[in-house]
């Protein structure tokens, strides 16, 4: 019992840590995207603002979770807006790896992802709800981003983004209905998250294509 | 009085079985959407479910109708998810004929206007809220499903379509003010919406245009 | 007190005007872009509509300050719908100069930004939550207008607009703070804005850009 509390306060700090990593890494996609089309200081800000935070606001929207998450915790605003301030200031110097960011943002996925699915099964939710609250909490801020920046959202195309997503909340709710440790799930849910959007990348593995007749 | 409760649960079928009509409809013209920008069986799904639970989902957050929807009942979930899948499958050997679609997503529209409204005046709104909510849940969906797919949304344009819709709740609400029992009023309200937009479809009615003075 | 009540009574019947002004100031120009997409007159309403009401929705919703605005005071919705009709009437014979239209706008954007603020501290938010509600209400209706009429949200490009808004709203946290009289914190803080804002539009102002590394 006493080793399971201990266990717990270190799995949430871990969670907390990753989460906060997860935040600004969203953010600094949210910042290049601004960068790409221009944007001032501010429509920098706000847009890695809405990357970073539209998900879990959306989730806890959803599920009356009130106070949303970055409302009752400010760090997770003040972690966004520092995010993009510094992105805006050291782009100008120094570029961003592509393959670095992916790798970055994959791990925001998979941490976001496992954050919501917990979230929403904390509160009651059954397994299919919380399978989508997952994938929305790491998906919807990507969406909304590129909406705003008049592209069709990356993720509704051809590689495997939300399909990791999707794979690591469910993850997450069977490891947990069988093995009962919140440790074990989280873990587990990672790093398959982890796995599939890391091979997707490496390997440009797609899902098969919607293929139409011609209207 | 027991005649009146035996035709509130014939009239709660009814619904029922529409609005599952209804959100499988949308989740094909979502997962069509899907289709025709090359979308992947994710995006399918993701465009589909959107489609199909986004009108309803603003409605009760706006309500703070908690739960949500399809949080409470898993089953409209399940019914877009599944339809969009199929779509996915069939689309490949089949095509649909775009008059059937058509008439098809005028009844999704008619039902999910009067749903919403109903369920806006159930929780105790005033009839001028009750009507946008109706209008909401009938509309909203596409939009998001437009905005997601990089177009503008088709309900702002030419056709009547979100008309039908307001027409078709206020009836509803005027009809029930008048006659006291909501079957004749969800009859009327459906039959109000379904005359005007398959009218609007067969003899290709628009409202006036907004002609401004060039800038 | 008995003055200070007075000067209360005074301040919520000026804030009340100038929220419909606002309210109907956004609503023109929703109107306006709806023109320029040649939508017909439902279009035009329904993105007079989401222009006016779309910013406070959202701040009511992360707030949970149930009921929304709207919902609870119809006299928003008819305001911004009426607004719309006579927009679609009137344009027809009359052009709107475009300097006037901007510097209602200002007011509009001042406006909303200074309640958006007070209405979080109000409901007990921390200061750095308080002003980003207060620049969520006055600048997320222009986005969605934006959006919706399939164009990049102007906020997000070089004007100082949002960013007048920003200093509105820690205007209204900082002087509420120090001098603990709402009229004068309401009343510096609409100055603050608006004089921004004007300032920009009178000498074309601008944040500086993001300039990145080409990828």
């Amino acid at each position: 019992m006493l080793s399971l509390g201990f266990m717990n306060t270190e799995i949430q700090t871990l969670i907390f840590i990753l989460d906060l990593f997860g935040t600004s890494v969203f953010a600094v996609t949210g910042s290049l995207a601004a960068g790409r089309k221009h944007m001032d200081l501010f429509g920098v800000v706000v847009l890695a603002t809405v990357t970073a935070l539209g998900g879990g606001t959306l989730r806890d929207l959803i599920l009356g979770a009130y106070p949303v998450f970055w409302v009752s915790s400010p760090v997770y605003l003040l972690m966004a807006v520092t995010t993009a301030i510094t992105t805006f200031l050291l782009v100008r110097f120094f570029k961003l790896p592509n393959k670095l960011l992916s790798v970055f943002d994959a791990f925001g996925l998979a941490v976001f992802t496992v954050i919501g699915t917990k979230k929403a099964l904390d509160l009651g939710a059954p397994a299919s709800i919380a399978v989508v609250m997952g994938v929305m909490t790491g998906v919807v801020g990507g969406m909304i981003r590129d909406v705003l920046s008049g592209e069709i959202p990356l993720i509704l195309r051809r590689e495997i983004y939300a399909t990791a997503s999707l794979c690591g909340a469910v993850t997450f709710s069977v490891v947990l209905m069988i093995v009962q440790n919140q440790n074990i799930a989280v873990i587990t849910s990672v790093a398959v998250t982890l796995a599939l959007r890391l091979s997707a990348i490496r390997w440009m593995i797609s899902l098969p294509i919607f293929i139409a007749h011609k209207d």
